[in-house]
């Protein structure tokens, strides 16, 4: 038994139009560029993923289209974000009936929440399908942490399969992973593109980086070196994608907040790749000036990915 | 000229059955009570009203139940939360065609954003709607504080009509009613039950006590004082307001969290003085155990509301 | 019996020559001018004071001066903020030898501390000394609150005499307030400059306005107000103060942090009264930029104040 | 040229007696047993040290039997710990005189501080002595982050040898290792006991590990093994350090804040590891219980240290 999901699994971004619907077209060819370059499976609906940006319509359009173009050759992880249980449960329900293989839950948010009722909301997700759940930890969007003991507690009672850890917290990730030990289907995936090597030593089950939308080829390649016991090559790979990474500070903190800076950056880089047809981003985040996608386009050709 | 909303508006709960429906006739029956007792307005759908619970059919059955209850003998305002911008429209959309008399919404959440992009966010929702629109100040949900410039910029350009504040910041609250002295129409609401007396003194329109769900009279009573100059009375009044008050901490803090403790214990309150059926609250929130329950009861024999 | 400490209490600035030196000659023109305005005390080494910028000679300096300049005439309190009780018990200590007529005491910081030992601080502190002690709530330095149940509780015992709340959460202060009903002879007093009328409204026994260094005059006519029942002229004159308060926006806030737009603010607005010889501050922080200082005049002169 | 601080480098407990004096004959046993392990350097007076809880006094005290005992076999690095530059200041004088090889300051605390002033900080303090300077980021103590930018500007001027990361944030850390390339005698010190296999994977000079007062010899054999290139040895002992770690949990958190169930684990650790005589801490923590002792001696009966 092993976990159940390991792998490079980017939190694919939602190309847009400039009247701000899905880019299906934009949005398969994505899909075939990362299933291409080797990823594990696709996370649809994450932060990367404007999931909190999108209309329901959209966002089971979305779905729609990366399900179709994925086409069973990896899972297809679905992000039903929204803020209590009830919510979250129309969305998991959907997600199923659009072929999801699993979804992606964080905490309520919004509200004021104790853990018991943190813990409430998963079994009562969990008991609403049965398809595989992964919490997603969040705090910078949740205002929640989610404590090792309750996912392993969670975990251990089949409610979680795994966790997708957005916290920033390695030290309650390694505590998380150690006291997995014994639940080998528990997938522990990392969210930060910049130490997925030092996460992977530390027991990650596999990475979910944010930048692996522009630049698949590297992640892969690091998670193979991973893999293969060759540590330094991982941490050489991790450099090169830590200096890429640098394309979430080409937008101005004066006049973008971190979602535009995130996701814009991202956008711009697979437009500039020719992956997708557009950089636009969804109300009230701004697509990236001229100058700004310079320094994008700089990025990229230092990194040879231009 | 004078501010569009003025007085009591309580952010109306929202009954259940036990199975998470909305309980209509409760509702028409809450609605009956509040209006009686001499409110100036509904505000359905904010916090109390247990909004970020609630399915979108809930909700929209919420407003619609209000609306033909209120019967136009007071405005009723729809809360209209949401994440971003597109998906408040879409809220903003429904409200305006179930009759909604104003909506109120927040600064995005969930997501990273900027000031700027906060701008863009009400700018874009007021070009959605031809409603008067309120600013919902409630850094303890939504993460992020409405500066007073913003406010005041949003308000001389007419995006924003007024501010629902909830956001504990009284420095700010007085600094925007100074600022708004110019902006005659403006609604400065203050949704802080515990100080209505102060924020009154302090240039306020009105308040939007989740308290006033429980003791109307009392509201009304206070808020007559203020406008007849009677200070010491309404302090009174607000003292024993505030002593009522403490129903809040009736559920225990180590088992609920902040919204099952408020919302909890005004729904039992309302049930236990036969306004609504049953004091159940949503998922993952729970209904106050029965030794809770009496310590509520006690309250409202001391304030002799039972 | 009636509360030890009422009317008002500015946290008197301490006036810093060129090299960072206590200017005993400007701090004892201060003293002269507050009391001459009418203030009920002063507080010495609070954060309007620099207390956490001052090394301990400065710190001494500045109580001695102060105690010889009141001459008796109104009580000093002196600041005692340090990280941790045997710290804060030096200076308690020095303050009680130096003259101080009462202290005043946050909740440890740069600790990770639990409110129990937060209690166990404030009782350990109370046994070293006869002075009366203020518990001083200041979260945005500290990062702890004093909750009102556990202030009422020491208050109950005797160990605090009252509070200084600069918390910014007027609803803990009112909980605060009404809870020491029982309690005639404890001192609540609001740190907020620009909601004094309202906390005034709300029970508060006085006031401790960083601004009220800048115009005394103007906070104890707010008082005298107050004490008279003359809410509204009360809050006319808080109007007009709230108005003076923005000198405090003056420094530009992309070179300048919290600490500096204040006490700078202060101190140069008391130079341009002629009250002290200088604005210097201390390091880290900066003096205001004469551009800067324009606008602080200007302020002044719609106040009358020049 | 590599950098100047390496290996492990433990923030060295402050043995107490029962009366809250230093325990010089304690500090020396534990002095020579971390020496005899293998320690690269002793790092007194950070937040295991107590530093904040210790008078000038003992802080002095403290310094200057650790540098005796060291007698040059390691360097001694000592913090500084103090609100404000002044403050900071006098603290380096002492050190220095004291014989200190390097010191060790946070940024200003307590105050409201600009990034601008954070900067000006940390240049005063190095204007003040030639000691080597290292940059201590602990935003849970201190409430502010350092940024990798700011931090390699004032590397590459020459104002600070390097960092000692306690952020938490390992996104930063990373690209302040990779920034700092270029500055080859910059020491990037990780203080997070749980994942420096993680962070040496990343680049970091060494390790401040809280818990290496307790298993020093556990650090050293990591170190090694990271630096043999033996990555998963190194995580086989980090995992079992991790597991150690679980002493921290010992104590209550409904009794215990951070500080104690930190600092107070450690001490009794030691203690029962017979290299200290007392488990006593600073007021107004507590020491452990007798139960919450025998929590930690489990502890280390499974790793093997009693």
């Amino acid at each position: 038994m092993s976990p159940r999901f390991t792998g490079v699994i980017p939190p694919i971004v939602t190309p847009l139009t400039s009247e701000g619907e899905v880019d299906a077209a934009s949005l398969e060819r994505l899909v075939e560029f990362l299933i291409e370059a080797g990823v594990s499976g696709l996370f649809a609906l994450g932060s990367s993923g404007e999931s909190a940006f999108l209309t329901d319509a959209r966002r089971d359009r979305t779905i729609d289209v990366v399900v179709r173009a994925a086409d069973g050759r990896v899972p297809v992880l679905a992000g039903c974000i929204e803020t209590t249980t009830s919510r979250v449960i129309e969305r998991v329900e959907i997600a199923s009936k659009l072929g999801a293989d699993a979804v992606v839950v964080t905490a309520p948010f919004y509200t004021r929440i104790h853990p018991v009722e943190v813990e409430r909301h998963f079994r009562a997700v969990k008991a609403a399908s049965d398809l595989p759940l992964l919490a997603y930890d969040v705090p910078v969007s949740v205002h929640t942490k989610l404590s090792p003991d309750l996912v392993l507690t969670l975990a251990a009672d089949g409610v979680v399969d795994g966790i997708k850890d957005s916290s920033g917290d390695d030290v309650g990730f390694r505590q998380t992973v150690l006291g997995a030990a014994a639940l080998p289907a528990f997938s522990a995936l990392t969210g930060h593109e910049v130490v997925v090597d030092a996460m992977m030593l530390a027991g990650a089950s596999g990475a979910v980086p944010g930048l692996g939308n522009v630049d698949p080829h590297g992640y892969v390649r690091l998670l193979q070196a991973c893999a293969e016991g060759r540590w330094t090559d991982a941490a050489q790979e991790q450099d090169r994608l830590t200096r890429l990474f640098g394309i979430v500070d080409a937008a101005s903190p004066d006049t973008a907040g971190g979602s535009t800076r995130g996701v814009g950056a991202f956008k711009t880089a697979l437009a500039l790749r020719g992956v997708i047809a557009s950089a636009a981003v969804s109300a009230p985040m701004r697509e990236l000036t001229g100058e700004e996608t310079r320094v994008v386009a700089a990025h990229l050709e230092e990194a040879g990915l231009l």
